[in-house]
Formats: C-alpha cells, structure tokens, sequence
C-alpha cells in the first residue's frame, strides 16, 4: 500500500470577477503533479524509465500498475514484486513521490523491444508519445465474452451514483471520474484524476493489484468522453460495458464493435445512447 | 497547403434511449483517427518517426508544425523546408493522411539529443510519453512581456464568440476548441480537435506558419480545462493572457506565474477568475 494519502487539491488565490465586484478568495485547484513510472528488472541494477505523466497525486501505485497493465507490458499481478516511491537518496524528498518503481519478480520478462521501441505512454491522451502508427495498438487483445446482461434501470442510475461519490472528494471542477460498477449498479471502486485515461488506469489498476482483472462482469462509467485509447484499455481489461457522461469519438465506437464491448454515451438518467453492443441490454 | 479536408465527423448507427422509448438514428462523431509527425533533415534519407497523437483529421500540417514549436524543437517558420503528407508508396493510401512529414532546410539542426532522448508527445494530455521528469519542461522559454492591458468587457465576450463559431464546425459535442483573439476581442483563428492539446497546436502552428509568433498581443481562449502543458504552449508562443471556460489545475496555475501569463478560468460572460497576472485587466 502507498505510505499516506497526498493532497488532491490545492488552494490558490482568486479574484472573482461577478460583473462589476471584485473579491478575492482562496479556490481549491486539483493538483497536478508529473509521475514517472519505471520498471526494475531483477537482473538490471538500474530501473528503466518509462513514461512520465501529468496526474493528481494518489493512487500512484495503482496508477502505475494500470499502466503497464493497460498497454500491454503486464498481464498478472503475480509478475509485481514490489511497488515503492523512489529511494534514490539523490532525488530530492519531494520528487521522490513523484517517481514509482514498479519491480518486477525473477524469471518474469516483458517486451524490451516494445518498451524501447514505443515509449509507453499515457494520460488524458493515452497514446501520444507512441513512435509510429504500428505502437498504437497492443497486441493479443481478445473480443469480450457476450454473456452479461445489464436491465436499463441499472444505467439509469450510473451517472448520479459516480456524480454522487465524485461530489465527496472533487470540489475543484477539474476532476475526472472512472467508476466499476457490477451489474446491479453497486459501486465497486471510483478513482479520480486530472488526467481521464489516468482516472482509468488507477481504477484498472486497483481491480489488477487485487487480482479480479479479467473485469468479466464489471461496468466502467467514466464522467468525460470515451477515445480510442479509453476502449482499448477496457478491452485489456476484459470490461464488457462501457458508459460514458458524453460523447464517444468515431475510433472509440469502431474500437467498441471490433472488441464486443457495449458503449453508451450521454448517459443522463433515462437518456442516453446506445453506440455498439445493444445485446448486452435487457429490453425485457 | 494541404491538399484538401478530410471529414471530421463520421455517422454512426446509435439506438436513442429515451425513458422506454427507444428509436434509431444517425450519430455523428468527432473523428479520431493516429497522425504520425516525421521530421527530415536534409543530410538523412529517412525520416525520424517523432510522435504520434490521435487528432480530428483537418489542419493536419498546422498541427505537426505547431507540436514542434511548442516542444521547442522549431523556433522560426524559415527552418522548414516543406510539409507533405507521406508519399511511401509501401503505405497504403489511407494511412498517407495519417502521416506527415515537416522537411528541415539544410543547414537547420535541432537538439537530435532531446529528440531521442525524450520522445515528444502530445494531445489532450501532452506531457505524456516523455520519458523523465526533466524532460517535462522546455528549456528557454522567456516571461511574457507584461505591457499588454485589455478591458473586462473583452473577457466577457470571449467564450460566446468561441462557442458561436465552434457551433458552425461541432455538432458532435465532442471537439475542442481554441481561439486566439486580438486585444479588442475580435476572433482571428479557431482551431478544434478531439484533443484539447491539439486544438491548441493547430492554432499555434497556424500563426507560426504565418510568421505571427511570438504572439505577443494575442489572447489564448480554450474550451476546457488549463493544465501545465497548455500553459507552456502558451509560453512557448508568448501569449500574454490565457482564457478557459473551465478550471486550472494547481500547476497551470503555478505555471502561468513563473512565465507572467494573465489566467483566467471559469468564464462564462461576465462571470470569471482571475487567478494570475492581474495587472494585464484594466479596471480603470
């Protein structure tokens, strides 16, 4: 587990400008703060860097296990030996924090080629820093098992229950929402960031750390839009219903088809649209 | 100038949900779709694959040029020699759109270091895919002049004029926006893209093909959240005051500071922010 909890939000001073009147206040910022994420090997003395993103602190470990576990670099968390901060006495105390190595046990090995080929990468874009067209999609993926079927009260109520639980922890507008639901609608685990694909990945990577990745009956609510990159880390992920606040892209929805996963957008209460998938939702 | 426009939203197929009615229609969505930027230098027959960002097709050649600005690898308009699509005849004639090429005059060199090294990235994130935390901040952006002085009834006006031109081109509801206006209000360029980063580049790299950069007397209005990275494109390009309809995060904040950049946040007519750089809004 990570040692302590760091502060997701951070005041600042404000002037508030309300037509003529003027006033300062403190307003409440979500923190962002890059993270580097490096990978040990047992056999190399030193960790090798592998992508840096921009995230609100919290959640680190989970956050860099999801990474590695949504492009494709890990596959069980029985390969982890060990997450911990930096404990290079050289770094400073501060940007200690901001550095996870993630070790890896004996005898597991992982694409070198691929890890120095593509650069890793992340965040609210997700696939930015790849090198070529080819790095952008991760290999071996297979089509999500058709089977769960999900009665349309129970996505009537998805978005207030992530808005809900968002309300507790973001007062700062600036927060993205990625919420694991089961199939009766129970909220499971919420992560928030900056970043959306990180919000995703720390959830991810929570279900894997706790060993309950493929996600086979799991729904992914996420409050912002769905990507490509979004759809690529459900189908990793074995997710089979993905529900979004907004819009999906043209590559999102084609993504969806091509990896049987059922993708909703606009989901506000009653309303909402069904992209790819519709057999998953019980029509009675 | 390229060639032509390609599409930037695509139909989809989708099953409307309305309580317990449900009716089928046509979609449409942002397009997503991977664009490989190459840079050439003239004494290589190769050119160096440098990133890849998933983009709205359309001002493709503003966006590679605008990525290498604000990654600091081009500083001037004369340091390219051209920009072209792809015209390997071994890439099938899709993916050539997809890919494109910004040709160096003999003579140009860039830190080849930096572009190996970290592997510039891109998009709504930006950060991502570098490779360490040093190299998250670009070396040798200078503090904004802090001459330019505009009236509040300037901001006020802002995020309509954004929203009524971006009415024209978006009828997804899922592009961004970013706006670059003059002091006394007047829209000069809109740029949109899925990614919030990319919309920003576009705009930048537009301005920068025209040889308008440093913009020095231009007001940056964005249709989402300010980050870190945003603020360093702005920087970078030497706007002076940057305008969001949502909130900053703690280091774009932070960021607008250290670079003497006037931030906004949360405007919405004569409602708004002021979190930086006070002194640019004439109260008189």
């Amino acid at each position: 587990m990570e040692p302590f909890i760091r502060k997701r939000t951070s005041k600042r001073r404000v002037q508030q400008v309300r037509s003529h009147s003027i006033r300062i206040r403190q307003d409440a910022l979500a923190v962002e703060e890059p993270m580097e994420i490096r990978l040990s090997f047992p056999e190399l003395d030193e960790p090798f860097p592998v992508a840096v993103t921009m995230r609100t602190p919290g959640n680190d470990f989970e956050l860099a296990a999801g990474f590695l576990l949504t492009e494709g670099i890990l596959s069980s968390a029985d390969e982890v030996h060990s997450i911990t901060y930096c404990r290079d006495p050289q770094t400073d105390g501060r940007q200690q924090y901001n550095i996870v190595n993630i070790r890896l046990r004996p005898g597991i090995s992982v694409d070198r080629n691929r890890l120095q080929r593509h650069f890793f990468t992340n965040s609210s874009c997700g696939v930015c820093g790849k090198a070529s067209l080819d790095a952008i999609r991760i290999q071996g993926i297979h089509p999500v098992s058709g089977d769960l079927l999900i009665r349309p009260s129970v996505i009537h109520g998805l978005g207030d229950a992530l808005r809900r639980e968002q309300d507790i922890f973001d007062q700062t507008g600036g927060l993205h929402a990625a919420g694991w639901f089961d199939p009766s609608g129970t909220l499971i685990a919420l992560r928030e960031d900056v970043g959306r694909h990180n919000a995703v990945d720390k959830l991810l990577g929570h279900a894997f750390l706790e060993k309950k990745t493929p996600l086979s009956d799991a729904i992914l609510m996420v409050s912002g839009r769905t990507s490509f990159e979004i759809m690529q880390k459900a189908a990793v992920a074995g997710i089979p219903v993905v529900c979004a606040v907004s819009a999906p892209t043209s590559l999102a929805c084609d993504t969806a088809r091509e990896f049987n996963i059922t993708l909703i957008g606009f989901a506000r209460g009653e309303r909402y649209n069904i992209y790819t998938g519709r057999h998953r939702i019980d029509n009675g």
